[in-house]
């Protein structure tokens, strides 16, 4: 069996998420089904992060065991061509050791969220970021981020689906940037519970639109109870960015 | 009558184009009938310039003149919430002196032309940017892209189905920037020939890819001639960015 990596991009608002349902299309099920068509091989195909129905990626990292060994760029290349018409890439494709895991072997993840601060409807980037119409203070936001960077208990912003064995994670960094009318969020952790970035995205918006202070943000966080969240922040705007290994 | 400026931003994908047609749909026949829906009034829109198909509008300016009176404010609201589903949002609305035209007041215009340079295929940015396959040298391409630069006869880089009284233009701007995987192609001009842009992107394609040098693309111009074109880029990467009034 040979092992390989993929690095994936996809636009995720024809997907019901990541991981395979009997409801509805996924991208790990796009992936398979290529993988199936090209080796004659059903094999699971594993990721980093199980991103939710309209998430997107720009480089979720997976990986897949196979019998057959083509080349690595055989592999991207006819699993970029069976694939359509579906909009999922392969970026990158490596072989790695049998003991590498995409999702138990990545140290850090980071997403990116993107907000359009205007009060026009979007066209092209409809489903591509999240539409706030009332004006964001992207300073203040970053500054009331900082409150969650570290070493927290994150009940708050946790779903109640969330399957995470503990709700204590390590956020090692919270950034809002302003460009022009864009609003961007960078959130990169070892990992993060199910709705944590859109969550936490939801209540800086709040403190943006001056509705929260850096205390009430504060005091959500030590509530450590999804009851204090402010506000969940649609998929839209989020996009998986990276995975990094030791 | 009150005379209205817009900016709008489209997405061209689903349209033939700015202009009415009578074969599909078109973002002026999108405008319109939410003009007529608001004001019950058959007016005719004016834009600085009429995009192809597929070619989109970051900040199109047009204007339109009503017998109603509505604020420009009110305006906007409304035709937004009328344009729906379409992807076309007015993004500013504002009352403009009687002799103000979109199209005949306009001395500069703004296009920027997205390339994604990667072998893999597009997912979200599918018909949004032209994907290159083959390395592009962007420093290359800036370089030669001076030859085009200034007051020329643009007739090589002109569509056989251009209206303009003369290929005689003078282009102000054609820079060249890579950033990552992305090369970005900002002109300005007073006014561009039918496919100008398109032509020219299309020729310092092939300039990056080392298939042309520089002086095969002054050779191009000077010919004179469509038959010299080398390659027409596709609307998909082209975006009107602006224009200037006095």
């Amino acid at each position: 069996m040979t092992r390989y990596a993929l690095t994936l991009e996809y636009d995720g608002r024809p997907f019901m998420g990541w991981q395979r349902q009997d409801h509805g299309p996924s991208v790990q099920e796009a992936v398979e089904t290529a993988i199936e068509k090209m080796t004659g091989e059903s094999a699971v195909v594993h990721a980093a992060g199980r991103t939710d129905a309209g998430v997107h990626a720009l480089a979720m990292r997976a990986h897949v065991e196979l019998q057959r060994t083509p080349t690595p760029f055989r592999l991207m290349e006819a699993l970029n061509a069976l694939l359509r018409p579906n909009p999922v890439a392969v970026l990158g494709c490596e072989i790695v050791p049998d003991d590498w895991h995409a999702r138990f072997s990545c140290v850090g993840r980071a997403y990116e969220y993107r907000i359009v601060n205007r009060r026009s409807p979007l066209t092209w980037e409809a489903g591509l970021a999240w539409r706030v119409p009332t004006d964001l203070d992207a300073e203040t936001m970053h500054v009331a981020a900082q409150r969650l960077v570290g070493r927290h208990d994150f009940t708050t912003f946790r779903s109640a689906h969330c399957q995470s064995e503990s709700a204590v994670k390590t956020l090692d960094r919270l950034d809002v940037y302003r460009e022009g009318d864009r609003v961007r969020i960078v959130a990169e952790a070892r990992s993060f519970l199910h709705h944590q970035v859109r969550s936490m995205v939801g209540c800086l918006a709040l403190v943006g639109q001056g509705k929260w202070s850096a205390d009430d943000l504060s005091e959500a966080l030590e509530a450590r109870d999804r009851a204090a969240l402010g506000f969940n922040a649609p998929p839209d705007g989020l996009y998986f960015t990276g995975a990094r290994y030791p």
